[in-house]
């Protein structure tokens, strides 16, 4: 490290690190929900910390945004209804609307300042926020969940790390509520950390969406700036094996059909993990 | 970060780092070839360094030793006489000898020092290391390879990054001798460093089998410990499609023949980068 160098790290457990060289400090705020921090790099772009944690990097958003939305929209036969729960940076709704068949797709973000901070420094995550097709909402999504009823055809959850603002995102009676939520025939996608140093957060997720849904699947994939860099998402659907529907998929840099479907490949350390 | 903590980390490119808390100090050397260093860890167990770079942990190097040697040995229909270069901690060694069909595995690390630290520290990768199918030896494996002629089944390259004593393991020559050291049918396997913050590295390893094989072919996987936790491995060989061969797949924790397959589909952003 040189000198006058300016780093940030995030304590991704307590015994892991990963931080990034700073180039400038673009917004530094204690929110009504978290601590809001956007630096400026060299090697990453903009970022975004919530309460220490990366969010999203510029280089490397793509791999995660794209793998939350496009395997449960391409796995539905018709997703008109969405409902993204957290993502207030805008990233998932991006994708969400790179799928014509979506008629309507609600954000629903508790913090207003994320959305408000994508705005100003994220321009590639913040484009979609303002189409005609998107309902931004800035509330308690675990209270508009438990109010509807037989309504999204996709509901995802792209929350923060299950700690504060985002815990009750990971409760049993959340996941419950997700299913009654959902549409028939519809799918619920939670993002659920890290198989290797977030074992009993993946497992609790997909276990609480086993006991709510039918089936509860699981697939996997990278994610450089989160813990270990390899990350698992936990799907709560009604049955079937979640492969994509023979519609063109969405242009993206990390997903395509093949993609999608090998991400259902689970080595057996995981496959243990869920019994 | 507590008062009297301990932490080392890795500066993984100029702008990006990777650290763990230490326990204790078990090694700390400078060998004929480079800096060694072997801390005890909570997180991730014991872990060595190489010229401050992670090269191995107890709790995350099974991702990378699986993928590494499982999948060319699994493509290739009769494995008997397998050539790794570098490996020195056994940890490739120890997967190669899973297979039933090698007759004999040469390990050839310059650097004896690694591997008296893996017999010493690293009781769970060194395990092989005195199995009657392997020979050891301490040499520079680029004038091995490059004397050698249609010798090897399957030559695996578990080289530390390209610079210092491994620069050499990623050039033009040697890629060219590993074709000829091959046996016919024979493949080659090289680590090739990540596709998102080695991706010039990636390319050229590619290519550089393109040029010197019938056919090259790439797979990824995760490494977390790694830059970017995501990683890739280009193949030199004779043509096909590198699929799991009928017999039993090896026991392991992150490798399957779903797995195998699933590996090989690239992403878009991967696909462009070998045009």
């Amino acid at each position: 490290m040189k000198r006058d160098e300016l780093w940030v790290d995030e304590e991704q457990t307590e015994d892991l690190r990963l931080g990034l060289r700073v180039k400038s400090v673009l917004l530094r705020e204690r929110t009504a929900y978290q601590d809001l921090l956007v630096v400026d790099t060299d090697a990453f772009g903009h970022v975004m910390f919530l309460d220490g944690c990366f969010m999203v990097t510029e280089k490397d958003e793509f791999f995660y945004h794209e793998m939350l939305a496009h395997v449960p929209l391409m796995a539905h036969p018709d997703p008109r209804q969405v409902l993204i729960v957290g993502g207030g940076d805008g990233g998932t709704l991006r994708e969400v609307l790179k799928h014509p068949e979506v008629e309507q797709a609600v954000l629903c973000d508790i913090d207003q300042r994320v959305t408000e901070a994508a705005r100003a420094f994220f321009p590639t995550l913040s484009v979609s926020l303002d189409d005609p097709r998107a309902t931004i909402m800035h509330q308690d999504a675990i209270d508009l969940v438990a109010k509807a009823s037989a309504k999204w055809d996709v509901i995802l959850v792209d929350s923060t790390d299950p700690v504060g603002a985002a815990e009750g995102l990971f409760s049993k009676p959340f996941l419950r509520d997700l299913k009654r939520a959902l549409a028939p025939g519809g799918i619920a996608v939670c993002q659920a950390e890290s198989p290797l140093v977030n074992a009993d957060v993946m497992r609790r997720t997909y276990l609480g969406l086993k006991e709510a849904f039918p089936k509860a699947s699981l697939y996997t994939g990278p994610a450089p700036t989160y813990p270990s860099g390899y990350w698992s998402y936990a799907v709560g659907h009604e049955g079937g094996d979640l492969l994509p529907q023979l519609r063109p998929q969405p242009l993206g840099r990390y997903y395509t059909k093949a993609v999608h479907a090998a991400a259902f490949a689970l080595p057996p350390f995981v496959q243990e993990l869920l019994r």
